[in-house]
């Protein structure tokens, strides 16, 4: 009898702050991280995810990977994958370790690295993507996914069933629509704050001519900065192509409205999370004050919880779930759900290490299964570490590539642990870091 | 020049699963324990602090204190009790360690043990139990202790200013009640779920002789037991003992209404955390539809953020602060000034091992500082663990004493740790655990 014959968990951090990619208001110097996790197998494929994080304390999700080890090791691989809801909620429900959230912070981002594992090795088994493995599932069979506790004011398993239903007609010409023309993308690249003027118009500029008709720059440090920037991007890219902003946080609501006033003459098509991310009621007030420019947020919120007072009480108008932050494919799966029942478009976060990689499944299935449409939807595409996957996303003419290789596209490779381990990998040795280990 | 010489963390768990003390219905066996640290100075008092969790996970607490350690050792001790503040706002605002929440899960519980030390540190260098240290700040040094970032919508610096000044008259005759008849207490050790019917009757019957006129029973496994088990209670201690009950997040919104609709008569005082703790809008609703029963929530709050919008949407009658949960002294006074402005009474968490040492520092100096009542307010109060810390609580006549040693009453006995270090202590011997160690 075939069974998960190990957890391992690795600490493994890129030195990208050195070069202040991925820099914005609130993370000055981020160095993308992944606490890795391998579920071992004796036979068979290996089951791979991770949590992303930006430096310090991805270490503090590898202790969280290792709290959760023993519920895992041993057990039945036949059990696990045949009831993979079951096994996200014996994690997520732990009572021990959900007192350290209850499911938001470092132990819930944990259960959904090895939860996302799990998928991972599930959809190898089948010999599948994932994107596909989970729209060939039934609607029972995804309704009994997710874990109901604290949904039913807003959705019930019975309504998921309905919307999943009428999602079902079409499927297959979607499925050869994805596999020809892909799923569209926008770009982040142009806009980290730490890139001077003449960079960001050359690297909008060149994201056009890829392809890209969304881009998006940081802002929230400096309003007079931002306002340069903001015209020269509009200059660049000229009228047609949409330009998003991204506060990362940066603003208190009052602060958000003042800022976004000034920004509105360059037309931004949304401004993303202008405040903190678990502001139901700040984002709902920031929105009413700046309408039609949009709200944008969801990188950071904890849970479905969160997802549903933002998407029921008219919070935002796009929402953008994290691959990595929820508890994996079934958190990831309600909160779809959700915002199919309240038509709000799901642009999902990405960039990172590995966030591109893993999200463009939720989305390709998403457009298979759930909302069954691309209209006014993106996943966010950044250029970066991508070259560290075994099955890096395949990016053209604005558009993801529907990956073809079985999982979830979360596997590194075997030289990427050697030179980014923390903090004994040559990346980290004192000649890379001067000196330093960070 | 003094520094902080050293940030020492310790993993001590108390095997309290085995008696069921601290069982209810989301957490049937918790070991409750301290992720515990020491601010270590070369001369001079040492700063105390903690983390509560219940066993599994404290692992994880610990590793997160340990990844703001390089943060504060060799910080100058003069500057981090002069500006305590600036110094909270250094940890939380860590833009690595702050991607693992924001502000929320185990990255915030260690900066809030860390934060707390600090005060600790403070109080006891200026020889002055905290809660009267804090009393004796200014309206101003206190407004300077609170991180704004988003507060300014419901509450600004100017505000708590003037909530502070009319504060200001009264104090000492507060002082010197407080210091006569306590702060009033409520007894939660009658109600945990693993008891026996007679076993509840009986501790209930006790806390009444022993002065208690608030009891709380913890309900939300089986609504016909809970119904049986409030009846016996009430008829245990007649109609003039006031009864709350609590569900520790057991349920979905209309769980909550309906199991509140069967226990209504027999006069419940309020019901605790009916659902999600980040649940503004779901609390909302239930209160809306269970008054006049009181809805209470709080102790899993993760921060400022969530007290902001419970408070201001009108979704709670009281709100249950803990000393632990969210960023320390800080963040629990904006929530107290919060929950002035709103005119929610505080009746803060407390039990598990600490959590009463700690919570009545702050209840007490809401009384002569900030909201400058009692009415309405009680600190819970569990008689479990208090012989372990060097200062424990004494609660007589159904009140808290008013600390008098200097500090935050937060340091454990030297042999605490040699019993309860795990995995390494006698207390979790394979004699002691009957030959597992959890």
């Amino acid at each position: 009898m075939a069974a998960i014959a190990g957890v391992d968990a690795f600490d493994l951090r890129f030195p990208t702050s050195r070069e202040l990619d991925g820099s914005d208001a609130m993370n000055p110097d981020p160095d993308y991280s992944a606490a890795y996790v391998v579920l071992r197998t004796d036979d068979g494929p290996d089951g791979h995810g991770f949590a992303f994080t930006i430096g310090r304390g991805n270490d503090v999700c590898v202790a969280a990977i290792r709290a959760y080890a023993p519920l895992v090791v041993g057990l039945d691989l036949d059990q696990v994958i045949g009831d993979l809801g079951g096994f996200a909620r014996r994690l997520v429900h732990d009572s021990q370790l959900r007192w350290l959230g209850p499911e938001t912070g470092a132990v819930h981002m944990a259960a959904g690295a090895i939860i996302n594992a799990a998928f991972d090795l599930a959809a190898r088994t089948a010999g599948r993507p994932l994107w596909a493995y989970l729209a060939e599932l039934s609607p029972e069979q995804l309704v009994d996914l997710v874990d109901w506790r604290y949904l039913t004011d807003a959705l019930t398993p019975d309504e998921a069933l309905d919307l999943l239903r009428r999602a079902e007609p079409g499927r297959a010409e979607r499925a050869a629509l994805l596999r020809e023309h892909g799923y569209p993308a926008y770009a982040t690249s142009p806009g980290w704050l730490g890139y001077s003027d003449d960079k960001m118009v050359r690297l909008a500029r060149e994201a056009v001519a890829d392809g890209f008709d969304l881009i998006k720059l940081k802002v929230g440090a400096d309003l007079a900065d931002d306002v340069r920037r903001m015209r020269l991007a509009r200059e660049a890219v000229g009228p047609g192509v949409r330009i998003a902003v991204d506060a990362n946080q940066r603003w208190d609501v009052d602060d958000a409205v003042r800022w976004m006033r000034e920004l509105a003459p360059f037309d931004p098509y949304w401004i993303e999370e202008p405040t903190a991310p678990d502001d139901v009621l700040g984002h709902a007030a920031i929105r009413r004050a700046i309408a039609p420019i949009r709200v944008a947020t969801g990188e950071h919120m904890a849970n479905r919880v969160i997802a549903k007072q933002l998407l029921r009480s008219g919070a935002l108008d796009v929402i953008q779930l994290d691959a990595c932050r929820v508890g994996g494919v079934p958190e990831n799966l309600a909160i779809l759900l959700l915002a199919a029942k309240y038509r709000v478009p799901v642009c999902p976060h990405a960039g990172g290490v590995g966030l591109c990689e893993l999200v463009q499944h939720l989305a390709m299935f998403d457009y298979l299964a759930v909302s069954g449409s691309t209209e006014g939807r993106a996943v966010e595409y950044v250029d970066h570490l991508h070259e560290h996957f075994t099955d890096p996303v395949r990016v053209r003419g604005g558009r993801y590539l529907a990956p073809e290789a079985p999982g979830f596209s979360a596997e590194l490779r075997p030289e990427t642990f050697e030179r980014y381990g923390y903090p004994h990998g040559t990346a980290w040795s004192p000649a890379a870091t001067g000196g330093s280990t960070g």
